[in-house]
Formats: structure tokens, sequence, C-alpha cells
């Protein structure tokens, strides 16, 4: 019998969806959010776990620990264009778990949350060999609003908010040891990208949504199995992490096949894109056109050497 | 710096309520679910882990493991009067894990679900050493009949559901070596209490109610404190389960002071009990009155020896 190693994050949660998966469900497992339907709106819900040993970075605080669990769970709400409501924490700790750590991760969690406005709702504390945190987070969206993978059409304008290769570059500097706060920090206290998701949601010009926390290329992959379309991306446009975009032999790699960058990737109608790209700026945001929609038959990126294939790399859990 | 085996899983919860509990939430951090407001309704939210060292018994199997996880969530719901909508579950698993086990446990977790008509409606999967699994579920309930752990009152009666001393007389006879495949079943595949919480909130008739996970001593306790009441539990009335009525040494500790019956205790309005046990009888539920709400100050036991003191211990983690 295979073991998950065999199978990775992906194909697993396809084994699953085989045996939980629902007709009757208004959003099928397998995209940032599940929803449930509530009068106009969708119920959207997240659930994410960390666990030490595979998540959590070397000198990470406790205080960005916490910060940062409540920001990536937020993240796959703002990818289906809905509103944060609640979260709630379930935490797994040593009996020698120290107060003091559990105080600073609080913190961070209540930071996170009273940044975009919502509270810390309730929890469970259960006692464990390996520290393990899993947040869930509620949202609201209207149903004819909300944003989902599938929906991408050909001539669709392909974009990504903020920038590409953070993520990348910081650790790719932990590794080197050379990483220090600031690196830890890019990591860790991520701004999940709430209010372009609800920009995007509202326009109603978006056609479709992800967040590209598995990097960007293996983001374009998973909108392409969900839309039936492919992707023609420009690296030039790419809008590239200063620190990053000074690595030559590397910012490819770090700004299209790393994990880690909590940005929204969203395709618009191209009817729309002016409209979109005033608002982004009206809100002091950035929305970047990184390429188009097509028909062809495979995910491609023009660089000025010509046009390659883009790999399905990027990361994932269990491989 | 204290460490959390030094606060106990209660102690914890207070500690962590100081840092996010806001007067606005409609429902304080500590009771069985947290609430948001949704118009004329609640939504009810719970989250729970389960740890593989501390919380699974050996020789339970996997699919026993699914069924568990969703049933301790949906106790939660019921306790709060609540119809549940739907679970999301988050996974940490060893890349080792086989596929058939995560098959099983799948099983287990849809089987409950639609046995309450429900769905599991999406998750995540994580890599990590330990076997942890983290389950929320939702449901909601009309905000006029909610039911919390405050609201008892002096000359309330206070009744439970169901039969005490299933769950210790099991782990009993597990330690023992004489548990089996029987013993295991009933730790595990437990039926949470949403129909009979439906019933109690629909009456209208009470006052508060919890699920005795913790025990049924620890669980009054626990609405003592937030009801500001107390109680006086007659030995003679407890629905005590047959096989731990035949330990007499053990019966007393089986019953009061063990967690893991998954039943609800509830305080009703002498004015509606006659109702509340029609409707239950109507269902085939039963709802047996075992004692009183007084104001004296303290939580006694009255056995035919005469009257004594009910300790306040049962289960807590981290203890």
């Amino acid at each position: 019998m295979p073991k998950l190693r065999d199978l990775g994050e992906r194909e697993t949660i396809e084994f699953l969806k085989g045996i939980l998966d629902r007709e009757k469900l208004p959003v099928r497992i397998g995209d940032d959010c599940a929803a449930i339907s509530f009068g106009d709106d969708y119920l959207l819900v997240t659930t994410d776990v960390i666990n030490q040993r595979t998540h959590i970075p070397k000198g990470a605080t406790s205080y960005q620990i916490g910060w940062h669990i409540v920001a990536i769970n937020l993240s796959d709400i703002a990818a289906m264009g809905g509103k944060p409501i609640g979260i709630v924490v379930a935490m797994s700790l040593p009996r020698t778990f120290d107060m003091a750590s559990l105080k600073e991760i609080a913190k961070g969690m209540d930071e996170c949350a009273r940044e975009f406005d919502l509270a810390i709702i309730g929890g469970d504390t259960k006692e464990s060999q390996e520290i393990s945190l899993c947040w869930t987070a509620f949202g609201l969206v209207p149903k004819n609003r909300i944003l989902l993978r599938s929906g991408a059409r050909i001539g669709d304008v392909v974009g990504v908010t903020g920038e590409l290769g953070k993520a990348g570059w910081s650790e790719f500097m932990i590794k080197k040891g050379k990483g220090g706060g600031k690196a830890i920090e890019n990591l860790l206290k991520i701004h999940p990208r709430i209010n372009e998701g609800l920009l995007l949601s509202k326009t109603g010009w978006a056609t479709s949504c992800i967040d590209i926390s598995d990097g960007l290329a293996s983001s374009l992959y998973q909108l392409t199995a969900a839309s039936s379309v492919f992707f023609e991306i420009d690296f030039d446009r790419l809008p590239i992490f200063d620190e990053a975009g000074k690595l030559p032999d590397k910012v490819k790699d770090l700004a299209l096949y790393h994990g880690g960058d909590y940005e929204l990737l969203a395709t618009v109608n191209p009817k729309g894109l002016d409209l979109v790209q005033r608002e982004f700026k009206k809100a002091g945001k950035k929305f970047t056109p990184i390429g188009a929609v097509v028909e062809d038959k495979g995910n491609t990126l023009i660089t000025r050497k010509g046009i390659e294939k883009l790999e399905n790399k990027g990361y994932e859990h269990f491989r």
C-alpha cells in the first residue's frame, strides 16, 4: 500500500476528495477555502496547521509564529474575495512549554487579527510531544462575488499583487547563514492581501484567483487544472523583490518556483483591467499584469532569450 | 517562568483569555463553542485536536479515530443547542503514513458526518513527526435559543442525557487488560447528543448546558464557575451504565470523576421539566434529573451514607 510520501500533498487531497466530496457542495474540496451557502453570502472556511519540525525556521520568535499562522489563514480568505469575520485556534503543546512563549504566540495572533479587524473567538489546547498549531478562519463573500480557481477565460489578463521572490530570497539567505532577523521576519510576518482580494471581488472583473503560497508557477498550474486554460507569462513584467533581482542566477527560481510569497494571482477580464488598476492605485495597492490566458496546450515563460516551458514545480508537502 | 504543566488546561485557557478575550464577543472564550453574530442566529464554532501519544488508545482502528474526532466536535455544538452545518479537518501526518489508514480515517469521518446530516467541506494536510488531527465544526442556533454555561438559577433541576460511567468503565477494563474491541468502541464511537441539545434548546426551558467530556463532577464545577450557583446531586438518581454499576467499589469514580462520556448536562426551569421530559420521551431520548441547583456554597453529593463534598476533579490536559 502506498505511503503519503509516494503521493505528495496534492494527490493526497485528490484521494480524500474521492471519499469525502459531495456534489452538493457550493465549492468543491481543493479550493483555497470551503464554502457554505448562507442566504446571499457564502460562509468561507479555511483551516491550516503548522508543525514545529517542518515549518518553523530556527530563530523565529513566538510572536512571529503567532502572527504567521493567523496571516496564512487570512490569505486563503483573501484569495476567495472574502471579508474575514473570526478565527479559532487549536494548540498542541508539550507539557514543558513555557508560558512566556505562549503569551508571545497569543500576542502575535491577536495583533495580526486586530490588524484585519477580526477576533480570535475561541480554541482548544492539548498536550503533545511536538508543537502543532491549527487555525481555522471564517469569512463572508457575496455569492455573486466569490473568487474561485475556476473561471479564467482565454483572453483574460493574469496579474499578481505585491512582489515576487521575497520569501525565496529570505530562505536563500537563511540557508547561506546570512539570513538574520530580517529574513525570518520576511518569511513569517506576512501581510495577507485581504484588501486586494476584496477589491478584485468588488470590481466584478476578476475571473479567477488563488494565493501563491505554493509558488507562482505551481499556482498557475493549479489555475490551469481548475479553469482548463493556459498561461503565457512575461518574465520582464514580473514585479520582482529588489534584493532577489540582485541575484541574476537565482532570480527566476526565487520568483517563480518558490513558495512563501502570500500574494494573490488573479485573472481579469481585459475590459475591466483599467478599472481594477485604478481601484488598486486609489487604495495604494499594487496589481501587476504579468501575462495572458491563452489557448495553447502548455504554460510558457517569455524571457529575453526566447520562450521556455514553465515548469510545474514549487513547494509541496510529503514530497 | 511557569510551564504548561504547572497551570493545567483550564488555567491555561484563563491565561489566554486575558490576552485574547474581547468584550464585544457574544460568547466569551471558554464556553463549549465560540459564536459569531449572524442575523437572527449565532454561528457556532468549535475546534478540537487529538494527538497520537496522548489521546489514541492502543488497538483503536483508523475508522474509529476518524469517527471520534468528528463526534467530539459535534458534541460541543450539541452543548450549545446548535444544528451542525459543516466541518473542516487539518491532518498532520508523517510521510510514512499509509494510504490505507488514511482512507479508513476518512471513512470514519465521513460516516459520522453523514449520520448527523452534514458534510466534511474541506481541510489541510501537512507533514509532521507525530499524528495530529484537528477538526473544526460549525453550527447554527437561533440567538434566543442558545444554551450557555451561564444561566443556571437556584431552584432549577439539573439533569443529564444518556448514561454515566461507560467511558470510565471502558478505560478501567482496558487498563486491566480486559478491554478488547468493545471497550475501545465505547470510548471512540461516541454518539454526540445533537438531537438532545436541539430539544433542550427548542423547548426554551433549559437555562444552561455543557457537555461532560471532562467528567460529570468537573462539568458541574464549570457550570458553578459560569453561573455562580451550586449543585446538590443525588447519587441514587444517576443513570449509571450497567457494567459500571456492577463494580460497587468503582462506580462513584467511574460515573462522577472520569472523562469521556459525551453526554449533556443541563439545568432546566422546574416549570418546564415535564415538557422537556415528554419531548425527550417522544423522541426516544433520555434526560434524567439528578439533583437541584442550590444556594449553598459548595457542590455536594447525597448518598445513602450521607452528604459528602463533590470533588472538583476529572480529566484535564497538561496535568
